[in-house]
């Protein structure tokens, strides 16, 4: 037990007033009174917030839920009159939120199996709620119960001006309070000691080979859990690609074809052909093949551990179509057909019209003006060079920067607009469930940034067909951002958060509860995941891509990654407030991402072997012509393509034990509803 | 009630002893008491079957299930010693097989709920045994229970030899009576007067624009009721792609950039190019592309017609994965860990493994052989020619024949051999579920056949790259093959049925009960579904593979189709016996195949199109080098087979209701397994 206001054995009465037991709302059901009550989530409210609207704030956080509550525990923390509530839930609350949560746990005899409220006496540890749930789902079960608090009747909020706070009937209360500006954030506490232990094992310690991922998700929930799962997979995946590009680089160097002819041929091309250190022919192939398999493989077996995963953290099973909608869900009022509850309805067609007809043509709009302005660089760039060349003044020396700059302007502006249109669009699609917005909202995102990293890259391979420049490219790209990447992510937070902060925390350290608090407060908010899926994203990017034009490149990211789970692990635990995490069955999106790349990679390979000079000069000694090269290398682009489709058919996606378990529950669950004729 | 025993309202005795009341065995459960049995399928025995091996038996498949029995009802056919076994199943029997099959009937609510026996007071019908099974699954209920007789311990079987007639502790029965001769066969019976009616809603009657699909299903049973929607859908989805050929070919003819330069430039090709009757380049264009998106948007939209027959028809809930293996299956006797029943097992893995390293190789050999003996054909056919032209002799004449004879031989030989192979292969593949070895078979066999038909027309395409003897093959197959199958389908037996059985049938008619068992048993069995999908695949080929080549393909296959669906539903009315039929929940891989092909479509298209004379005059009028005009085909090949998939993934596999339907079963199997603890 690591509950804060746990003061040891005997119970006495703190002489602070903070977060003492005694301040906590009552609880009226029996089986949830406990002596000690665990502070999980702290609603931050605006500073000029009056005493009664933070009562009857309160008094809703605790009402129970046939009464419009949400049947939690609250606390006024620091005194009546401050900016903050800490909120806790009673094991009751915890119990039927796992059960509509669909969240899988220890039955008696061992088997993961979904909670029923009505059968939890026959769980394990379901009388130790500390035990039972994760601390993270806890704090998400709060944060479910705060979400879904809807105003029962149209009423006024008491002490905000009439003009802003009337809510409606079924109106959304926290979102509401938050638009009024009366909530200000809500986030999940930190628990210092499992956090300390945490960290121990999981960065500062002595572990190198492994991360303690259990731990991490109950600590920081199951997206973190996947994604730390997923860098840990995919980093160890990287070895043998690491090897092979090792060993064509020092081990066979150059090939046997001899490199005099390469330059006679290099003419064909349009770019200019330097000295040519790229592998032979065979490494080449070799490397391409390997690449192209590697990458189905890597992202089958992921699936699988993907799976024992969430069977394993009791995640497979989440009943979210059978939830309520996510809060910004709106439709007409009715009957749900599938549950019987009445809640907002939005026709599915409707949905589908929407995405298909406005926001695929929308993303498509954007990504055209990627390439445009990508266009426009390279023509300006042209223009004053030639402007340049021509006057030779300073005035137009100082014009070769413009287009550079106008471009970076062009390329900020834009990303910032797309950014608010894909939340918007993504809004206005109006998805039920939070896992498929957030799916939604990702595609766009992610194929945004994508094309804005590749685009260049996919212009000098395909358009200038220009190899030697894309190596160059590809490895200043690799080193510079993996190195600028490393400085902002952590050296810099770190420098900050040692030095500058440090000072401060000493001061307030006499009253370490208060001080527990104001610390979270004062971080910033976790920016979320995306950044750091993306950036493996690109990764993978780099090495499938294009990786057979530079073989070092698992080497540099095996490198990176190493390090970058550290770095991660360190940023998350020390300079971000915690973030809410939802239970999740999988990586989402982003496994399609990863696939979606692996097919590209066929293509972009085929592609990039053709272009290799060493590979034009072989089959010119062949006596192949130029059309029948590129039959041959359609042809094995096919193949590639085909061979990738089987493999990925005949690896399970999950593994047989897990496979089994799905069975047996699909089994169970057809049996009893054969037993219960009531149910219809 | 068209019961076999039912002689009209009082019950009276009747005189002659074929099949009358009294001679079923008894039931022992007083619901199922009921004057009248209707006989379901018949055991055609051995003529040499002695009584004591038929008592035997006969008491065998009316003994309880608890005793090793299969629970239904006998009768001893026309006397004691006859060569037949009546069978039929009493209501128990039928109630318990429809929930162990998992299908869906209807509930008093009017939803359509996986049937369970507890419940079985709140479905309709139930009391009424013709009304709540379809007579096709009343049939393959009484083949499910008799093909799980097993040896409740080591036995001899009466009146066969010892040396073969003993059966092992748990074998199958039924199978080892047919390997040592005692079973013929077992089929299901026909109800004259149901198909009778049947045959009038369906071919002889006014009925023109569509089928009595749901009759069809209850009167056949679930795979044929599927391939005739297919077939009807199918059909009706031809109905574009014909008038777009009609429109391309007599609306807008020639084309306007001139037919002169086409023969210059045939000498870029190998072939030989004729007068061009080939639409003009836009002609091609749309056709190519239309018939592209058109494969995806039929079989996407198919796949949802089938989930709503599938629905319809109650189908979408089997349960073969947690009923009985079927009965080829083997493997260690052990506890099945899903179901918890004592089984013989076989680990995925296993099977998974030999399907990957011994299946997939032998049948890729023998698709090599089929491409080795085309080879060798073409070899052999010009050496015989250069032989003749040489000498001029009668004998080279003669021997001009000896390549398509070898060829004709070498193809039977190889055929016949691979079915043998592919049985034996999936039965040793060891599959748990009847689908699932049909799923396999099937494919394995398809592939083969599909190359048989196809391997000339691609060596035409994409080695000879012939287009005018492509277009000439392809007319000449689609017309020949068409007629041929007609003739060899339906005219043939029709006549044979008409003026050469009838006078036989006339002959019986004095003992009416008789003369139905005889006719039935004189029929041959019926061949399976395979030709005839087989048939609709390789249209499906020829339209989509090669319709840009001959733009009527539509308005043949269409002509064609109209009349199929009358013979198909002749043939299997009249001229076989009844078959079996499972309940199937969609028409398998059949759906894949038709896909797969679809995308094979895109490929080819686009290759014929760069073939195309008139393509290649455009482009070189545009001054494009032939190296970029690969290029861009491989472009467009890309871009269309990513539309493919965007249109796959968007259209969603089943209608919103179907859906909404589903989501209620599970949402409701979900909570009744939370209600009931006692099951784990």
């Amino acid at each position: 037990m690591t509950s804060l206001g746990d003061k040891g054995e005997g119970h006495r009465e703190t002489t602070t007033k903070v977060l003492n037991q005694g301040s906590w709302t009552q609880v009226s059901c029996p089986c949830c009174v406990s002596e000690q009550v665990e502070p999980l989530v702290l609603i931050q409210l605006s500073d000029n917030i009056q005493p009664v609207t933070k009562r009857w704030l309160i008094s809703l956080i605790e009402v129970s839920e046939r009464d419009g509550g949400a049947a939690l525990l609250a606390h006024p923390g620091e005194d009546e009159c401050g900016d903050v509530i800490v909120v806790s839930a009673p094991r009751c609350t915890l119990l039927r939120a796992t059960e509509d949560l669909g969240l899988c746990k220890k039955y008696h005899n061992g088997d993961m199996v979904a909670f029923s409220y009505n059968d939890r006496d026959n769980f394990s540890n379901v009388d130790d709620m500390q035990e039972f749930l994760t601390l993270a789902e806890r704090q998400y079960i709060v944060k479910y119960e705060l979400d879904f608090l809807r105003a029962q009747k149209e009423q006024k909020i008491p002490g905000v001006p009439e003009s802003q706070g009337v809510l409606k009937a079924r109106e959304n209360i926290c979102q509401k309070l938050e638009k009024v500006g009366v909530i200000k954030d809500i986030f999940p506490l930190h628990d210092k000691q499992r956090l300390t232990d945490l960290c121990r094992n999981w960065y500062s310690g002595k572990q190198i080979w492994g991360q303690p991922l259990d731990s991490i998700q109950a600590y920081f929930g199951g997206t973190m859990g996947f994604y730390f799962s997923f860098l840990d997979f995919y980093t160890w995946a990287l070895v043998p690609p690491a090897i092979l590009g090792l060993v064509l680089t020092f081990l066979l160097p150059g090939g046997g074809s001899g490199g005099g002819v390469v330059k006679e041929q290099a003419g064909v091309m349009e770019g200019v052909v330097e000295v040519d250190d790229s592998p032979s022919v065979s490494g080449h192939m070799v490397q391409a093949v390997f690449s192209m398999l590697w990458s189905t493989l890597v992202m089958e077996f992921w699936k699988r551990r993907s799976s024992s995963l969430s069977h394993h953290w009791g995640l497979l099973h989440l009943a979210e179509r059978f939830a309520e909608p996510r809060p910004g869900f709106h439709g007409t009022l009715g009957i749900n057909p599938v549950t019987g509850r009445l809640e907002p309805l939005f026709p599915e067609w409707q949905r589908q019209l929407r995405v298909g007809l406005v926001s695929v043509p929308l993303v498509g709009f954007f990504l055209g003006m990627v390439v445009l302005g990508m266009t426009g660089f390279y023509h300006g760039e042209a223009l004053a060079q030639g402007f340049h060349q021509e006057s030779g003044s300073l005035f137009s020396g100082a014009l070769l920067y413009l287009p550079s700059v106008a471009h970076i302007i062009y390329t900020n502006m834009l990303g910032n607009v797309y950014r608010t249109v894909a939340m918007q669009l993504t809004e206005w699609e109006n998805h039920r469930e939070e896992s498929s917005f957030q799916n939604h909202h990702t595609t766009k995102v992610l194929l945004f940034t994508f094309f804005n990293y590749f685009a260049v890259l996919f212009h000098i391979a395909f358009y200038k067909q220009d190899l030697p420049l894309l190596r160059k490219r590809l490895a200043s790209l690799l080193i510079v951002t993996q190195l600028v990447n490393q400085c902002t992510e952590v050296v810099v937070p770190f420098i900050v958060d040692r030095f500058f902060s440090a000072p401060q925390k000493k001061q307030q350290e006499d009253d370490p509860n208060v001080d527990k608090l104001r610390a979270q407060r004062s971080l910033p908010t976790f920016p979320g995941l995306f950044a750091e899926y993306i950036e493996l994203l690109v990764q993978f990017g780099y090495l499938s891509l294009f990786s057979c034009v530079y073989p070092l490149t698992a080497v540099l990211l095996l490198l990176n990654n190493v390090t970058e789970i550290r770095a991660d692990a360190y940023k998350i635990c020390k300079l971000f407030r915690k973030p809410f995490s939802a239970p999740v069955s999988n990586i989402g999106v982003w496994q399609t991402a990863f696939e979606v790349l692996g097919f590209l990679s066929v293509m972009s390979n085929c592609w990039l072997l053709l272009l290799s000079p060493r590979v034009r000069e072989f089959c010119l000694e062949g006596g192949i012509s130029g059309r029948n090269i590129i039959l041959f290398a359609i042809l094995v682009e096919h193949v590639l393509i085909l061979v990738k489709m089987i493999l990925a058919f005949m690896i399970p996606d999950e593994p047989d034990w897990v496979r089994i378990k799905r069975e047996q529950i699909e089994f169970h669950s057809m049996q009893a509803l054969g037993q219960s004729g009531k149910l219809h």
